[in-house]
């Protein structure tokens, strides 16, 4: 017997509102008129809320299964507490000790696999076929992911402000195809920019090859939130067409746009929510003048991992 | 003959509105239901700016002097950019760097002092005796400090929120005592705790002692903003009756909040803007089960002291 769902309210109710920061120092520092949208302050530290609450909220299945060792793991606790559903997140047993604490401190069962032995995709097929009533959720590929990503867009074009660009990091695409798909709900054209790590560039190459591209292996870039395979296929039919360019973020550029935002903005981010503001260091010219929209799409990070990046290392 | 003042808009079109957060999972280790209202994102970074641009926009000198090494610095001199106004700010000749040109940068004009040869205070006075049109500026004891930093205690009733105490940072004593001026005058009688460093606790024993008690040296505190001689007439006269108590921070409970803040809250914060987070550290009994809202005053410190601390040192 399926546990009862506890009545559920909507994205809309549950959600917290982004922030919008006017860094001036940092618009000075860049020749831009800039305005960071953060998600750092979101339930659970990332934008990945908004995707999994949105999930949870709709399948009608009352145990999800996702993987993932990062934000995805968090929000979807996260959600399926507040919605009386349970998940599993299946972690890689090397896990830091902090994620996984996290997920439980949310509500979630975690589920550690041992990575060198099995994948965890085909530890995800085993809790799948052990139950068949729950929902495989993915981080990225699916529309009830970018429809909850969607909230940011339809945010960002009521908050009234106009811009240029809007520049946002692009892991597995979800982000970026959410914002695309508010902002033309909203009727509004601006332009979508992805940041993507040159490390891990396969959504700028599948752009060129006008085909999704995959990594060969997991790219062993410093934004963490961004070591994805590629792209998603529900993503790249709205990015294919939806999204104006990616700029490709050299490794030092992230971690410079940590250090600036930590400097000048007072913002705690994590490398892949940096990515955005690193895009804009790596190509300058294309902004300089310009009214310019970044999104941090979270701020989860290892206290020594920040240590370093702040440190200059 | 004075330079034109230019067209001035009110604190209220110009302050940001405060960033409320509440961060579930810290929440949940401290055991109560909390909010967190940040400056950290106020324009310059701190509370400060909505006392130096009430106090700027509202006297009719076009020049302002004060003496500060901190936010209220950069806060004024930001505030006399956007009004058209000039103004000097005395720093002894060895603060750090970065806070030097935090003030250049927002405008202002740095009057360096060799605090070892003359105090600020005199310095100050000096200069008041060069520009007899001048005003010069307290950073808290001045009713317009008091009145600007109030719109915080509007915004806090506004909000709709409900709380069993609001804490918040003591030092010269201008924000709690802006915060209750305006919680009182939008008719909320929410308590009010003061959080004070205990190796600066001028104000507590001020509480206790039914009079003004002073330091008799600057306190060495890591919460730099805290480090005044003593709190300020204008603010003992509302504090006196208004604050329900101070509690006495250890440094330690002021490191640990930081840290806190920072892994459980995505929050960059100065020592200082710690302090109410660190008082319900050291007095958790007391806070336990109820609806709090720490006040987060600021988040500019420098690099090198932040990362000692979340290192744990």
């Amino acid at each position: 017997m399926n546990q009862p769902v506890h009545s559920s309210r909507s994205l809309r109710e549950v959600v917290r509102p982004t922030t919008f920061i006017e860094p001036v120092r940092l618009s000075k520092r860049l020749g831009v008129n800039l305005t960071i949208v953060t998600e750092t302050f979101q339930h659970t530290g990332s934008f990945k809320f908004r995707a999994a609450y949105n999930l949870a909220s709709k399948v009608s299945q009352t145990k999800i299964i996702t993987a993932s060792s990062g934000n995805y793991g968090q929000a979807m606790a996260y959600a399926c507490k507040l919605l009386g559903k349970s998940c599993t997140i299946v972690m890689p047993a090397n896990s830091a000790r902090v994620k996984i604490e996290a997920v439980g401190e949310y509500g979630g069962a975690v589920d550690l696999v041992d990575v060198n032995a099995k994948s965890r995709a085909s530890r995800v097929a085993e809790l799948a076929r052990e139950n068949p009533d729950a929902y495989v959720a993915s981080a990225y590929d699916d529309p009830l992911v970018i429809e909850g990503n969607a909230s940011l867009g339809l945010e960002i074009a009521a908050s009234g402000r106009r811009f240029d660009f809007i520049v946002a990091p692009v892991g597995g695409g979800g982000l970026t195809s959410g914002i695309i798909k508010g902002l033309r709900a909203s009727s509004s054209d601006t332009r979508v920019i992805g940041a993507e790590p040159l490390l891990a560039n396969d959504a700028a190459r599948s752009l060129r090859e006008g085909r999704i591209v995959a990594n060969e292996s997991e790219p062993q870039t410093i934004a963490d939130g961004a070591r994805t395979l590629s792209i998603g296929r529900h993503n790249w039919e709205i990015i294919r067409e939806g999204l104006f360019e990616i700029i490709e973020v050299p490794e030092e550029n992230i971690k410079e746009a940590v250090r600036l935002l930590f400097a000048l903005a007072n913002l705690k981010t994590e490398p892949t929510g940096a990515l955005a503001l690193g895009a804009m260091l790596a190509d300058p010219d294309r902004f300089r003048g310009l009214s310019v929209c970044s999104v941090v799409s979270g701020g989860n990070v290892d206290p020594q991992v920040y240590q370093n990046i702040i440190a200059g290392q």
